[in-house]
């Protein structure tokens, strides 16, 4: 028979059962940690209205929507382009979402907000390894708190569910727009050169400060911005103590280094043992909309956040309902990456009993036996003999295999027929299973 | 302020925390009773190429596909039609994905392979209340095992998935496709006009047999095949007793027989324990790919089913790997529809503290405190004083009133500030909290 082509759409991603289940796990630790700390989950659907995702602050990732046809009228294709011919998109974040919930259904919602969204945005990039077009956000948002109790809150749940999945030596590294603000200001660079700068700042990690300044030199600010930036950069190493003398000199409003303390001293907080929070003024994070303090949770021996966000209090307000508001986003697909290369499993390595019988009468002594085996906590499965027991045998130990790191779970195969058991120990080191008859 | 339109897209839903909660729940109620059973979960995209959603067999859902532009071309729009505007469309059912996904993913799965499968499927039907676009299912599948034995695991499975929900007084309506087709053959049906007859059978519990008898009179199937299904529908009352008689008339293929005998023998299984299994040789199961045992499972006091499925052992070769398959799909939105209607809740009802402070160098021993309450069960979240002491509290009791039947969970808010506590018993009914200084 001719074999079709049948891999998922281009850029996407079928998850094995082995996968599915590591995934499914580690959505339970989080929601169970989010849940635990006040925090409430909603959902909201995958299609917006189009018009809402475009002009939402988005920047890039608005070119990058799978947008849906137009539905249940003839289209007037002759004439159209492709924002007559669509009206719906998939959302490509959780915040474009976020706010429209928070308009629409602020009055059922308490004063202060604190949201779980966790689920798949969509985004057409270039397919690449390890990167796919549908993938899961899970952020935890706090909406209505104006204060910095807020990112207190937001940054110590984010770490102990990090910590909770595994994640080793976390290290959270903070900032603040308001002091990027400020230096820009200190440095003399005009307001409208500012989304420029942070842009090259931000760069800094991959170009280097030669590469920042050079990108600097381009924007032609001047002898004075240029060398005060350069000055900056010199002063710009992640620590865990805060430059209070450069904040003196640069003239920083005290209510943000108050907010830069208050956040720095949760490294004495016992839930955040192991934790380093340091100060880094190279934190820019990409997105327009933040307007506060800003934050991204790494792991020292990886090259990359497994998390981050910031406060952004003008963001909310463009449906109608303004409101203070700060989040986190976890990197759930990154995380799970981490936690695969780790060798975890989620749960695919519960003991296991599979019950082979050849009759449908012996069913229901079959099914109390797995009855007996599920409340023992072990998986039990009934099967018929229609598969050679070689492949399934052969089948469980390369899954077991493939489950890197499980704990050694036993696994065991049941051949039964009227009163006879045969017990074949799959792994070498299962139980005594005489309870499977009584 | 101008108050923008904020409603999700049309035909389309938010949830409320609350709402959310109950569908977390019911997730993870139907999660672990089907993985305890052998079920491993996978996932596929939400987005599948068009061509193959196209002609896959859904009936009358394909003509309700979410169609999704083509991206990264510039689009020829100009004597373009909607399916070369579009290369890709939201999946309508988990059905389809399975088929490809196991043609794609099948040497990695075990011989015999028990899938999972839980997530939204849109549909662009005409918005109705309580019916979304964007909906989800819930479906295990067994592939690989051509006999009943299948059916017997899907079926006690699924049962035991929807008492663990709650739901009370289910039964379980079963027929087979190849005894419907025996039936048309004895009656001298000819076989072209055999879909329009189970058409009609389909329509007996709106139109009643009067009805269902003027319909067939409209296809001219001649006196004998018309006077033959009067005949059938009078004996066609559901009964726990399989009309041995009858089969024997119509010269019902034995194995069809046994098939029908293992499925009625169900009831006699502890696990099932309240479960009625009827044979209804009215149960007829819209979609045209089944080709053996069906079933139904609904709930007495309730007008529509809870669930149902069947065998389609042709389907899966669609896409180049034939294998005998059944499904077994849950309606979780109207098992959640009836839940809630019950007064179910999920886990909004969980006790908690809500600790106020009113400067960040009380966090740290606001911290240590949530997390005494979290280590014995507690929820606790940390806010500022922002909000008003008596708005957070009116929020508090509104919520757990909405959550109707929740056991009655106590709820403390604890201002906190330096080393003095006040605490305030919002339910009247909160436990001595002394436990939350050490």
């Amino acid at each position: 028979m001719e074999r079709m082509e049948t891999s998922p759409a281009r850029g996407m991603k079928d998850y094995l059962p082995i996968e599915a289940a590591l995934r499914d796990w580690m959505l339970g630790v989080i929601l169970e940690t989010y849940t635990s700390r006040g925090f409430q989950r909603i959902e909201t659907p995958a299609l917006e209205n189009l018009d809402r995702l475009i002009g939402s602050g988005g920047g890039e990732n608005e070119k990058l929507i799978f947008k849906v046809l137009k539905r249940g009228v003839k289209l007037e294709i002759a004439g159209a382009d492709e924002n007559t011919l669509a009206d719906l998109g998939l959302r490509f974040d959780l915040t474009v979402p976020l706010a429209r919930y928070w308009a629409h259904n602020q009055p059922k919602l308490p004063p202060v907000f604190r949201a779980i969204q966790i689920g798949p945005v969509w985004r057409a990039e270039r397919p690449q390894r390890g990167r796919y077009r549908q993938f899961m956000q899970c952020d935890i948002d706090i909406v209505g708190e104006p204060s910095v109790l807020a990112e207190m809150e937001l940054i110590t749940v984010s770490v102990e569910a990090a910590a909770r999945l595994g994640v080793r030596n976390p290290v959270l590294r903070f900032n603040d727009r308001r002091f990027l603000d400020s230096v820009l200001d200190w440095a003399g660079v005009p307001s409208e050169a500012g989304p420029a700068v942070l842009i090259a700042l931000d760069k800094l990690d991959k170009i280097g400060p030669q590469g920042v300044l050079a990108e600097v030199a381009r924007l032609e600010l001047g002898e004075k911005a240029s060398g005060n930036l350069a000055r900056f950069l010199e002063e710009s190493s992640a620590s865990e103590e805060l430059p209070m003398g450069f904040f003196a000199e640069i003239g920083l409003d005290e209510a943000v280094v108050a907010d830069m303390v208050a956040i720095a001293s949760l490294s004495a907080c016992a839930t955040l043992g192991g934790t380093k929070l340091v100060f880094d003024p190279t934190v820019i994070r990409g997105m327009g909309y933040y307007t506060g303090p800003i934050y991204e949770l790494g792991v020292a021996e990886l090259g990359f956040s497994i998390g981050g966000g910031g406060r952004y209090d003008e963001m909310l307000g463009r449906f109608g309902r303004p409101a203070p508001a700060c989040g986190f986003s976890l990197g759930f697909e990154r995380i799970s990456l981490y936690l695969h290369e780790q060798g975890a499993h989620g749960a695919v390595g519960a003991p296991q009993v599979h019950l082979r019988i050849s009759s449908p009468a012996d069913y229901p002594i079959a099914l109390a036996m797995a009855d007996r085996a599920v409340a023992r906590g072990v998986r039990a499965s009934i099967e018929g003999t229609s598969k050679k027991l070689r492949a399934v045998i052969r089948h469980l130990l390369e899954e077991r295999e493939g489950a890197v790191g499980a704990p050694g779970a036993w696994i065991a195969v049941v051949e039964l027929s009227g009163a006879d058991l045969k017990i074949h120990d799959v792994t070498g080191d299962c139980p005594e299973l005489s309870w499977l008859r009584d």
